[in-house]
């Protein structure tokens, strides 16, 4: 049972926040009880958590800690405007590509519906009004968030076969915004696609996904958003290990690609996510410990010690 | 309190049916308590009310009974898939056209669900495959089938007035097959639409469906359902009317599309399509009994009592 009323009393009467409070107590519930305790605390003292923690906490803690509290679907509808809003390279878009391709069927509906709430508009209208220049990387996206992919296991193998012939023809011609392409990606359940991947890989030699980094379209960004894709599809552990790597090394920190990865997944795959990592010769909480600091650390460390598969 | 054991021990224990027994109960019971009858039979007697219905009933009678007990999301998958493996014109198309176009999103969204469950693949999967050949029909449709609109009821209407001078143009022009034609029906909300088609006949003195009936696009299949398309997101009641009428009127019957037409909507927008009905001189009851008979007859005029608006 929770008791959110002497859990955040501090909080609401002002006497200052412990932050190890909010890390502790929010940092360890899951998703249902983080909506619960929402729920209570406005109940209790009339206003909003989320409202409360936005004026007691700051900068990269604070996102990540909103981010958190945030119920799932809204989180993800909200990451997926603010790609929207912000577009200004491929890496601004990868929420979404992550959103439609390394979510579950269900889960991306509810974003779909938190959005409409949030914003009356469709996710699809303004994914057609900021893209609006971009013909090809519209339709890819809009098919992407229209999906409601078929989630069972059953695969037909031949036509898997089949369709990882047409995606090596059309990444061969350069045709990456071929109608098929976005259909096969587009459409087919994670099994079918991972049986595609397989044949893909067996029958022409390399991986899908170094096919499309050596593809020679001029198109950079639908190149680098497909590849995103496959690997979403095919491996979203593999591509979160990645997300998080590469915002660590290098100059300075990418704190919102950091906070976004670990916070998404904390509750989806993170144990997988950490396996992931160990091919950096380093573990994940050695990486974030080393590159962030104060209540912002030790929030991503609860985090990263969610132990889901 | 339903008494499902005492209400259909006839039919379990094959003394016979008492199909009058089934109009009485099934015809006066909305879609959650004729959900609640099936599983109540199925705990009482081991066995599936619509396998039982099956087995004891027969004709039209029988499919309107089993598409009404079905859940009404299942129906409709139903619907659709038997839509698609069965192209012939334009015609039977048009349950796809109606699920997606007249039907609220969170149903649609429902409906892409149940498909999902029945058929192990994705309605979009399979619009793909069975119309392969027909590549801006396949466009459209998947569109309209993806759609998750905004339900609400705020309307940009600067916007909605420029998106009827593109309709406009495209349709003049003709480019019904258009991207931004496909856009815009397929992800644009009811209210705006509605001020869209609005402002089309304000500004161009003809309503959208009148000007894409005297189009001279090659395409009649593409045109013929863009017309069904707009009609069912204006005004569903009209479409339905007219799907009773030209089912009745001239020779035979076209009893699958009257009874999908009354079924599908006697618990959502009959009342309004008797009002609509009445532009034909006619009652929509008095049409239905002159062209049907027997229990067949019995059990639509009693879906069409439901006094819903």
């Amino acid at each position: 049972m929770l008791e959110p009323h002497s859990q955040f009393g501090s909080l609401a009467i002002g006497w200052g926040t412990d932050e190890n409070a909010v890390i502790e107590i929010l940092g360890h519930r899951n998703a249902k009880q983080r909506i619960e305790i929402a729920d209570a605390y406005k109940r209790l003292y009339d206003e909003s958590l989320i409202a409360r923690l936005q004026s007691e906490l700051s900068g990269d803690f604070e996102k990540a800690v909103i981010l958190w509290t945030l119920d799932p679907a809204e989180r993800d509808a909200k990451l997926a405007n603010e790609a929207l809003k912000s577009v200004k390279g491929d890496k601004h878009l990868w929420p979404i590509i992550e959103i439609t391709c390394a979510s579950s069927p269900d889960h991306l509906i509810n974003v779909r519906k938190a959005y409409c709430s949030l914003y009356k508009y469709s996710l699809e209208e303004d994914i057609d009004l900021h893209l609006a220049q971009h013909h090809s990387l519209r339709q890819l996206l809009v098919r992407l968030v229209s999906s409601y992919r078929y989630n069972g296991e059953d695969v037909d193998d031949a036509l898997a076969k089949s369709e990882a012939a047409k995606l090596h023809d059309d990444i061969r011609n350069n045709q990456l915004h071929d109608d098929e392409v976005i259909r096969i990606l587009g459409t087919r359940s994670k099994s079918h696609l991972k049986a595609t991947f397989e044949h893909y890989k067996q029958d022409y030699g390399k991986t899908i996904d170094e096919d499309i980094e050596g593809n020679k379209s001029n198109d950079e960004l639908i190149m680098s958003l497909l590849k995103v894709a496959v690997l979403c599809l095919d491996s979203p552990a593999k591509h979160f290990a990645e997300v998080v790597r590469s915002s660590i090394v290098g100059f300075g920190t990418d704190e919102g690609s950091l906070t976004r990865a670990i916070v998404t997944r904390a509750e989806v795959d993170m144990k997988k996510i950490k396996e992931e990592y160990k091919k950096y010769g380093v573990s994940i909480n050695d990486d974030i410990s080393g590159d962030t600091s104060g209540d912002y650390k030790n929030f991503l460390l609860t985090l990263v010690g969610w132990a889901i598969p």
